[in-house]
């Protein structure tokens, strides 16, 4: 772990500020600053307009157009096409002239800068002085917010102050969809012109392959004198104005912005532009102010629920706010069409797609603080069964094989050896429905539409799973594991293991609902065409499932052969072969016992209680040496474990960038868009690693520690219709209930009932 | 095996002929009676033009342009270009019109169409008679040859027999440009005009992306009234004639062509024209008859010193022949800048690159057949070595990385897996060159050429290669062997016996040359920067190297982990899901005990005498029921084993569709040109097969078996100079010199010096 930060912005504890501006550093700020309501997200990006680097980036959650995947050989399962999230419309745009002069922060001349990410009010803030090169100087604010209330809104406020001079000013504020998606420097969209009505500029574009069409809105509202005029173009609708500045005095400009992604692609335009216009109708009447009131108000909510504090380390306390902020701002449970992707709506790399981080690392942030959100994750993959039917076919399995990378539920991954080798969303998906019913009790989900997931996943299984002609024993061959440098193996650990697992979940499942609710077991089998000869392999394929492991050492084996794997000393690579992907013969990579992200470790995390801490140790100390955390979602499963181990300086040293993974943009790659799923990770980190809570044994359990370099934490948890907080400093830990009724956890291996008065108990690390 | 021949065409010793046509078998004849000199090659179009579906094919060996290889990502050691060998002009350009109709058997009425293959003469013939709407009957013959003797010249002759009219008719003859690349259909050429020379037309073309050039000539030769008209188009230089036809005389139109390749990119195109008109000046000095004259006498000559007589059995005997006259068509060792691609000059499939085909499988047929051609083979390998040291670097490796599918010596190989994955050519060239040297002893070329690449060799092997975590022994992670239905595995067999011998034969000779060629030694040390500690550790790394075997049953397992793949039966795969590469999820060939040509049975029968009979016993009947012989290479391997270990009838049956693999199109995929290198196989499977020849030893030796369904065969050998000839009945073996001096040869494990008396041994099977 050779990862150093660059610390930039200025560290507060409910805040991000940037006091200046680096042009080389846009493009992460742009990341850093991006605001969304899970509906819509919008990158930190001028809205003035900017000539230097930047990438203008405008998404909806679970909105996206297609694109061939040139493929060097058409085999069978290798996918023709994929979805991505496309970058849509600037419906933030505005250019300001002085004098003749266009405002650019790349060219114009201006100072007092500063830009400011406010978590408690949910806003970004911008203001800067612009010298003109006529000598005038005028100041200008940018406030902006996503309504965490209305999904559709959007609000931009300008003010614009002259500080020295009196005259007039021309601005253009409108709805631009010409955008370029990214990665193919390509606009998708094209639009199609309506009659504007009174007072509302309008416009609807549609993509070019999928027919998908976004509808977008603004009403300007304002209290100047103030000339104005429609402009259209071929991808633009907005106003023309003409303002007339008065020395000292300043003047709001309020965009009032609605934004209507319509998801079904090829819906009449006329549906689309009614739907879209009733709610801009509709949100006319707001004003900025009262939609920064009840934004502002959800934001007091969430931080009631899950606030972290963090006394004595103001750098992890900005940081892990930062990612509660960005958490909630990417997805808060509104419906079950959007998921995660693993930038969130921060930027288009990985293509807006969702992985398998959502059940493993960001459905217990949910699960822990937003029990809708927790349940919509799992009924997207519901609402995705069929696709993942589909692509089991494809696949020659049997069941439902789901995609490693997706938007929609169709497979997005151009990279076969992925697409088609990597086993774990199947696994994933299986693990989550446990670990969300386990804790949530939501057993009307899991007879309802879990169930039904868990058959078609141990049916993918049985039918990919093979039996070893020496062994004897069950496993999967030629598969790719978490840890993707190990490319095509058989018997990787953590996919026997999970498949083990879920196919020991559906079993019980099974079996209880015989007696709770025979009558939905009965519609599940006939809908499933469940044959009994199933039940009874999966049985015989769990019990003989392989898990190769030392007698000696308990290191289990990552897979057949791992232990043999030419070694490395990770020292020994130079820094400047760093990423390996990049730098490495591609084949190079997959020929050492080196790993890229936990494996072994995982389902050891997922399944804790289940191995002993001896086993864990051994396996620790051999795998954590041989780990080079090339993914961002390694460092923290590491910490939670050394946490456990009492490897406490090393357990704070992989949380060191946890928090600050972008805020000091650790992997120097946040310019691509924030590593959300991996915030996820942060809060884990916390929880599960310095807290000690367990989460998969019969009882939440928690064994409370504390860094050494901190004076006391708390964190929140949601359990039970209950707010739990826990609170340790550096001699005790306190248990307590702040809203709901009573529950009983597991402190250090004994029971307690933890009420409104709460409990302290003496902390043992 | 379930594969079943369609017999068509007739069965004849010395041709192939076709008696009638079935538009829908048109592109098997087309590639079946295609022509070639080594330089050039045609597939057996129709020159006057057909409107059906046919491959116009008309190609120079190693004569190539590029085309871009799009990957769904960009990882070090992927190629962005590949090189293909360039489907280039229809020098044999024809139209005939007669009533205002033009001729195309894909629309015109025609009878006693007949098309044969002349081996005798390497000419091929094509006649029927054209029945016009208007009634009229005209007799039309071709006539086509590449000649062997001058590499530039092709000849085509059109004989016209008016049979129940006498009139006009009009006709093109010219030089076409315009054909398609099949796989891209796309054209790559580009022409710029030049004055014509009286009696001469020509053309020369370049290619759009490499500015490769062609130039081609014709003069037309007849002795009738004929007017004729020069016509020039975008891509075309012809004529247009006006023939005058008398009822029963036959007129004779003879088109002597001269194309010349430049295989040097951007010559100025004043030299290729002067290049190119010289020789067709010199052409045009020669008529039709003496052209073939000169070219029938050296076929003449190749059959003394290669043919095969089998007694008994029609459909061999002309497969077997067909088989020797493609082979001397393709290559016969004009110089070092061709090579022999999978399709010979009959096709794209393959983009017309050279694998390890070359040193493995066709190797052998030169070193027996025509010395210098093996030699170039070999000096083909030294011109590219540069390059394979490029490669190399690529690849993180040292050294020099043969490509695994090339045209001029870069990888041309768009599938990440298999360019960087195999390493068999590396080790096929070295063994090459041990093989080529010890039967034609040709130390000087072992001691100026081969040593520089068996240095580069060793050292790539010693780069690529790495030392087991757990077995302490040297191998090579991830890597692809002959069976390419394991995708990426550790230890192959094959690769590491393969690597072994050639460390060990890289020693060795450095060792000889110590005392028999100090000064070369020094020179190559310098110009390779050989240090003393690389042969310290080759000779550790052979010593070490991984063969794993089992030790009671004596079986290798072709790599690590595959004695526990799972098994599956080959009989219970449906027929339907043949080929598996289309029928099959790609990841699902992987996943089994399954294999698809020798890996293991490889190596033991290029280095046969190494191995106990038990043990060669043992490996074939692990091996043989788990090959599906998906590669056409796979059966005459098994078929030479099969023979050696008395399991005669399966030997047979392997060797059943050999001979015969395109005539009878067992593959059904014909079509896209000839087996080139499967027909190297073919010949392999009669003089290692039933012959029992065994050249790895230490003397070559005969082990002459037959099959029962023979009477008789024989084959020639030239050995040291001598030709051998093996005649072998049901009763005996005669060994005969029938010309050159006497040679020792082993037989059934005895020493015999054979002369002109010859000796004859009963046989033993």
């Amino acid at each position: 772990m050779t990862k150093v930060g660059e610390r930039y912005l200025g560290v507060n504890p409910w805040n991000v500020v940037e006091n200046s501006f680096r042009p080389e550093r846009g493009r992460v700020s742009e990341s850093i600053f991006s605001l969304a309501n899970e509906y819509m997200g919008v990158r930190g990006y001028f809205e003035e307009g900017y000539s230097g680097d930047r990438l203008l980036g405008s998404y909806f959650n679970g909105f996206y157009e297609e694109t061939p995947v040139v493929q060097p050989a058409a085999y069978k399962g290798l996918i023709s096409h994929s979805r991505f999230m496309i970058n849509t419309i600037d419906w933030l745009y505005t250019r300001i002239l002085l004098d003749g002069e266009t405002l650019d922060l790349a060219k114009s001349k201006f100072t007092d800068f500063q830009r400011v990410l406010d978590f408690k009010t949910g806003t970004l803030y911008r203001v800067f002085i612009w010298q003109t090169q006529s000598g005038k100087l005028l100041k200008i604010a940018f406030w902006r917010l996503l309504s965490m209330v209305e999904p559709n809104l959007g609000c931009q406020r300008i003010t614009l102050t002259p500080l020295n001079f009196s005259g007039p000013l021309k601005m253009q504020v409108g709805l631009d969809f010409s955008p370029l998606q990214e990665g193919l420097t390509q606009n998708f969209w094209s639009c199609q012109k309506r009659r504007q009505p009174e007072n509302i500029v309008a416009i609807v574009g549609k993509t070019n392959c999928l027919g998908h069409q976004l509808f977008s809105a603004f009403t300007l509202k304002h209290e100047a004198t103030v000339t104005s005029r429609l402009v259209e173009d071929e991808k633009y609708s907005g106003l023309d104005l003409g303002l007339e500045l008065s020395e000292g005095q300043s003047i709001d400009l309020d965009k009032i912005v609605t934004n209507y992604a319509d998801k079904s692609p090829n819906t009449p335009i006329q549906e689309v532009w009614e739907a879209g216009m009733n709610r801009a109708i509709k949100n006319q009447a707001l004003t900025f102010k009262t939609a920064l009131e009840q934004h502002a108000s959800y934001w007091t909510r969430v931080w009631q629920t899950s606030d972290i504090t963090i006394e004595g380390d103001p750098e992890n306390q900005q940081g892990i706010r930062f990612g509660i902020f960005q958490l909630h701002q990417t997805f808060h449970g509104a419906d079950s069409y959007s998921n995660i992707g693993a930038k969130g709506l921060t930027g288009e790399a990985y293509n807006g797609h969702t992985f398998w981080d959502t059940e493993t690392y960001c459905l217990p942030f949910y699960m822990f603080n937003n029990v809708k959100a927790a349940r919509n994750l799992l009924e997207f993959r519901y609402r995705t069964l069929p696709k993942a039917r589909e692509r089991a076919q494809e696949l020659d399995c049997r069941g439902a094989f789901y995609p490693i990378a997706t938007i929609d539920g169709t497979e997005g991954c151009g990279l076969w050896q992925h697409a088609s080798l990597q086993l774990q969303v199947g696994s994933a998906v299986a693990y989550g429905i446990w670990h969300y019913v386990k804790i949530c009790n939501d057993d009307d989900f899991l007879y309802e539409q879990g169930i039904e997931m868990l058959i078609e996943i141990s049916r993918c299984f049985a039918s990919r799973g093979q039996w070893g002609s020496k062994s004897g024993e069950f496993g999967f061959y030629g598969v790719m594991g978490p840890d993707e440098f190990q490319m095509m193996v058989n018997n990787n650990c953590y996919v026997n293991f999970m498949a083990k697992k879920a196919f020991e979940f559906t079993l019980r499942t099974l079996k209880t609902m015989e007696i709770s609710c025979p009558e939905l077991l009965s519609k599940v089998k006939q809908k499933t065409h469940l044959q009994p000869d199933e039940l009874k392999d999966w049985q015989h394929m769990a019990g003989k499932m392989r898990l190769p492991q030392d007698p000696i050492s308990k290191v289990y084996e990552e897979h057949d052969g791992f232990f043999d794997m030419p070694h490395i000393n990770i020292q020994d690579i130079p820094v400047s072969d760093f990423p390996l992907y990049r730098n490495w013969s591609y084949d190079r990579i997959y020929r050492y016992d080196l790993i890229k992200q936990p494996d072994v470790l995982m389902f050891m995390f997922l399944y804790d209680q289940e191995f002993p801490e001896e086993v864990k140790r051994a396996n620790y100390e051999y795998y954590e040496p041989r780990c080079i955390h090339e993914s961002s979602l390694s460092p923290s499963i590491h910490s939670i474990l050394a946490m456990e181990l009492g490897k406490y300086e090393e357990a704070y040293n992989f949380f060191q960038f946890a928090t600050r993974m972008d805020l000091d943009d650790y992997n120097r790659n946040t310019r691509e868009g924030l590593h959300t799923t991996s915030i996820a990770a942060a809060w884990m980190n916390i929880v599960y690693g310095f807290g000690g809570m367990r989460t998969d044994g019969e009882k939440l359990a928690f064994k409370p520690g504390i860094p050494q370099q901190w004076c006391s934490y708390s964190f929140r948890v949601l359990y039970h219709d209950a707010i739990l907080c826990v609170t340790v400093d550096q001699v005790n830990a306190e248990f307590k209930i702040i809203s709901g009724l009573a529950v009983t956890v597991e402190i250090y291996g004994k029971l307690h009932k933890i009420d409104l008065n709460g409990i302290k108990l003496a902390i043992t690390n």
